[in-house]
């Protein structure tokens, strides 16, 4: 018996990096799986495949989800991406970044890829601490669609358990990074920016920047990538 | 204030042609989905496309699903479809006709769809009394799909509730034809067959064939389909 297989989803960002490593350091055998969108920040499925190569996965694929039925995203369509919203408008209320069922789509196409592969665990690298206020990143979430995936799969009707870990749900930034870091994360290779230039560098600004830059503030390092506005 | 809006699944087989007739009967505006996911029934997406025509749907999307990332379903790969397994043997196990997480990935998506048309109402033919062994066809799948939709997005978040109808899902395929022919549904338009002759015409054999014939049989009606082998 080889090690058992883990299924990771995998943006290219902070977050899914840390649980890549996570899921490596518990000794899975590492899958993969990141998703083409039609988001806006590309450069992300450019990070997800820099991680993949450099944690060694055993297979990585991109899935192409067609957004064309997706509406009133600022990650899909041409809303502009808010800049410098200060930490208490950032926890108020669902931000017009939200896609619609995003983390639904993506976990049940993972799950599927995970019964295909005769995976029972799941990792994907919510976070619901210094998190954007989108409401499929919190643990009552995860919990639900992991009771559903169990009566939704041959494996869980057959006696088997799926498992959704989200080992950073209850995280701050600053903790994710402090745990990434001690596990060999190269935060250099990820990608986190809504907004970024056209060369990659990051805006600095939009929601998704600004928690970045908390965190690896309040975890006492500096931050590899490179930003416009600094 | 128009009709509510309601997303059907439609496959373009026999049940979800009675679930969107059900749902019409009910006062929706329909907006129907179907799913490209290189079933080798494509018939089915055809059929799909006149029996939204023939119930003057408002919106209807085929959206392609990558199936490069599923193995081992005999609906997408080369493994036979069995065919005449009696009654006995249909209702033992999770036949190989199964796709991993399929009706969890559709419903998701559907899920998407209905955020960003802004409805609240999902219909899904799933049956869970003469149906194939499929788990993701039993109505704590779908109880457990509606929980955790509800925890996924927006509308759930912010006071409404997501509703995944299932209104053939006690009902044997003799009823569900029953209450289609009072609501007018043309089966002639529809399409079950696993394993169809290059002209579409239905093998008669494979499970769904069989479930299908039996459901006329049961419904003192015959079906205006053309068959290979009768």
């Amino acid at each position: 018996m080889g090690a058992p297989k883990a299924v990771i989803l995998l943006s290219g960002g902070l977050d899914s990096a840390t649980a890549l490593a996570i899921a490596k350091s518990q000794g899975f055998e590492l899958h993969a799986i990141s998703f083409d969108y039609g988001q806006r920040h590309r450069f992300e499925l450019a990070a997800a495949q820099q991680v993949a190569n450099a944690a060694q996965v055993a297979s990585h694929v991109v899935f192409r989800v067609d957004t064309a039925i997706f509406q009133g995203s600022a990650l899909t369509n041409d809303i502009p991406v808010p800049h410098n919203r200060g930490e208490a408008e950032m926890s108020t209320g669902i931000p017009v970044t939200y896609v619609p069922a995003r983390n639904t789509i993506f976990l049940s196409v993972a799950l599927g890829l995970a019964e295909s592969l005769g995976a029972s665990d799941l990792f994907l690298g919510v976070n619901a601490v210094d998190y954007s206020g989108y409401p499929d990143c919190r643990p009552e979430f995860v919990q639900a669609f992991e009771q559903m995936a169990n009566l939704a799969t041959k494996v869980g009707v057959e006696g088997g358990r799926i498992r959704i870990h989200a080992p950073l749900i209850h995280l701050t930034k600053g903790q994710i990074i402090q745990q990434g870091l001690l596990l060999g994360v190269n935060y250099g290779l990820t990608h986190s920016c809504y907004d970024p230039a056209a060369d990659g560098a990051s805006c600095g600004e939009c929601d998704s920047c600004q928690l970045r830059l908390k965190g690896f503030a309040e975890a006492n390092s500096k931050d590899p990538i490179r930003y416009i506005n600094r």
